[in-house]
């Protein structure tokens, strides 16, 4: 039986846990691939550094040359993550004429294009299953088993640290804060936490998405990103009570012309099967004319979860090398359509103000919501006392240049003490 | 651009789909696969057959030697269904160097490692992501996306016409007749709805997962199946009293040594994702030490889910033409595990009983169950008056055989009025 060897970049936990899921799986996945994968060389800057798995004499090193250099090694798996010096190694490995496979969705989502040329250009492999959704696959099925379907949308929640603390805030009534704090102290959040609750970590992965389900080119700086810092526990209360959850989502939709790509906290009809999914759970759902409504659940990232997706990726590289056909499933985006800007997106929205309690209040709130076109679905009034009225408006779909201006508007009356929360809702 | 000519072999619902659907998608389809995909013939028996798609002239013909014998035909989509004279085309089309895309599950279960021999022998593709969950991604991530991972249990709703009996039931309390013949008016199930009810369709199904996630040879003969005839509406309120939804799950599971693979109705706690899945929806759920839990939920069947998922195949096989590497993915099932004998299946279980009203009956059902090694974790007493006491046990996991013996005896005693239901309890 054939051996290929393969290179790993990178031995933190999931890079590790490739190595590790190599020594286990050795004989059911050579079975599988029709070859015996071994672990040739690994890169490591500290090369004195503490592993859970061992190596075989000679195959540590903290020199990338050494391993570019290589020519036994016939696929460079880059564990690494962010841009640098990831994206330099992967491009040199393609030239190579190594095939690469990835988990990386900060390099994807900031280089992607860069790299699928690469690959193209070099006529190698460009694997990137383990970089959205580790344990759900998710890229391979919109790369080939759902290549014929005219996709309109993909919607997901694709952050597990958000939707964790989201759960929680909802299950428990915790506040925001103290959710986070714990969860740091777990160990659950990244140490800078940031990516996650601002939304950019889900922003890359809908480019990523965005790109396959398109088949259009779509990068990260074209994502609008909101986080979930604004999200109240009385705002999970009041959509709760209108009959929905509120869920970090990270949407694209396409309508043959223009592509819409955007994360942000929105309101989510309970009965939507994304509204299910609790938790540090992930789930990407997807939509199209001949699909209907698709979904793919499970867990979003850890070791193992991204070992496997990164170790079968590297069994179907390991068969195309057999195959002679490295480089079979490099046309990922065939054009570049424009993306929609933020304020020609149509959706619905809930608005919660604070009005002074008089008469007439609401109708000069409703007279502005009127007067820019915004038709308004559902209001629910109740008087907080203090001459104080909290009132929460849901509109039927309208354009989010139009709501932003009538709200921009509605907090400029004497009447509104406060624009409390503005929020999407999807369906 | 290179042209692909391809040949759909029955013009049925599926059939008309995929002409319709290549005709209306065809620019988008040929960008992701990097050829023009054209339908080169049709078979068909009745060529006075009025179709919903105008085909080209001369593509019609109803000898399927002019296909087999046309050499510029190289994809062969087989949708007639049923083992013959589908298996015949389908070897016949490998045998000419043709590959082969199928949506049927009645012939991959029955003659599947015949027809995954021919295709390596051949050198030929042969695949088939229509023949489960329609408008679901399994049979490519099984194939590949998890190649990695030690899959040990796939678990899945994969008949729309039983859950959408089973939800209604649920739902307004009708009695399975009735929904049935309500269904049957609707043109909701099949002519001869038996194959849906007896579990036969879903032992089919469960046979191509289970071969493709244990890398073993599964076939229908190989499953167990019972039907959903004998659920009442009480069983279902009761489960659910106890925290249960009654479904008809497809199993497979994998301990290395041998496989089960069994098709019937079971318990399934009501937080357990698959248990949400309602209505004529499908879901396949997939449990693992690497992935943890991971679910895929859509329509399962359907003309354009399933035409949709035929032509996804198509334009991979068409890249593979391309690339010349045709017959890359045929390493379907290595082995020959041995398949458990239900006996020695494990689970829980959940029983029924009609006994007398007389002090010391359930304390008789409990001597049997003891003696069998059964141990029941719940149970619920109720008075039906007229001297007659319903009883229902829950038992904590105990080997199938066991309880079928104690089920026995029990059914003997002279206080035992009627054995109402025994039914698996899964989690």
């Amino acid at each position: 039986m054939r051996q290929i060897k393969i290179a790993v970049l990178g031995l933190g936990t999931v890079g590790q846990g490739v190595a590790r899921l190599l020594r286990d799986n050795q004989a059911t996945l050579a079975a599988k691939a029709g070859c015996e994968i071994a672990l040739g060389r690994a890169l490591e800057k500290f090369l004195t550094k503490k592993l859970d798995v061992e190596l075989a004499a000679g195959a540590l090193t903290n020199r990338w040359e050494e391993i570019r250099q290589d020519p036994e090694i016939a696929v460079v798996v880059e564990t690494i993550g962010g841009v640098e010096p990831a994206r330099t190694y992967v491009l040199q490995a393609l030239q190579a004429g190594k095939s690469v496979v990835t988990a990386n969705k900060d390099l994807l989502a900031a280089c992607g294009q860069e790299l699928f040329q690469a690959a193209r250009a070099a006529g190698r492999d460009l694997y990137f299953e383990a970089s959205v959704g580790a344990a759900i696959p998710i890229i391979g099925p919109l790369r080939q088993c759902l290549v014929a379907s005219r996709l309109t949308e993909v919607m997901g929640i694709v952050n597990g640290t958000t939707n964790y603390i989201l759960t929680r805030m909802e299950e428990e009534g915790l506040p925001f804060g103290e959710i986070l704090s714990e969860a740091r102290d777990l160990g659950f959040t990244e140490a800078d936490p940031a990516a996650d609750l601002e939304g950019h970590d889900a922003a890359r992965k809908i480019a990523i998405l965005a790109t396959l389900a398109f088949h259009s080119q779509v990068a990260f700086a074209d994502v609008y990103a909101e986080g979930i810092e604004k999200i109240t526990g009385e705002d999970i209360r009041l959509a709760r009570s209108l009959g929905y959850k509120i869920k970090l989502l990270a949407i694209c939709r396409a309508d043959g012309e223009s592509i819409e790509a955007r994360v942000h906290p929105a309101l989510l009809p309970l009965e939507h099967p994304l509204a299910r999914v609790g938790g540090t759970y992930n789930a990407i759902f997807a939509r199209g004319p001949e699909l209907g409504e698709t979904m793919f659940y499970g867990v979003g990232t850890g070791q193992m979860p991204s070992a496997q997706a990164i170790l079968s990726d590297v069994a179907t590289v390991a068969r195309n090398i057999l195959q002679g056909c490295q480089g079979r499933l490099n046309s990922v985006a065939g054009r570049i359509l424009p993306i929609k800007a933020m304020a020609e997106v149509e959706t619905r929205f809930f608005l919660r103000l604070s009005l002074e309690d008089k008469p007439g209040a609401l109708s000069q709130v409703a007279e502005i919501l009127g007067k820019r076109g915004v038709s308004v679905a559902r209001v629910i009034q109740s008087g907080l006392g203090a001459g104080q009225a909290e009132v929460v408006l849901v509109t039927h779909k309208t354009l989010e240049g139009r709501m932003r201006q009538a709200t921009a508007e509605i907090g400029e009356l004497p009447v509104t003490k406060k624009v409390a929360a503005l929020f999407r809702v999807e369906e």
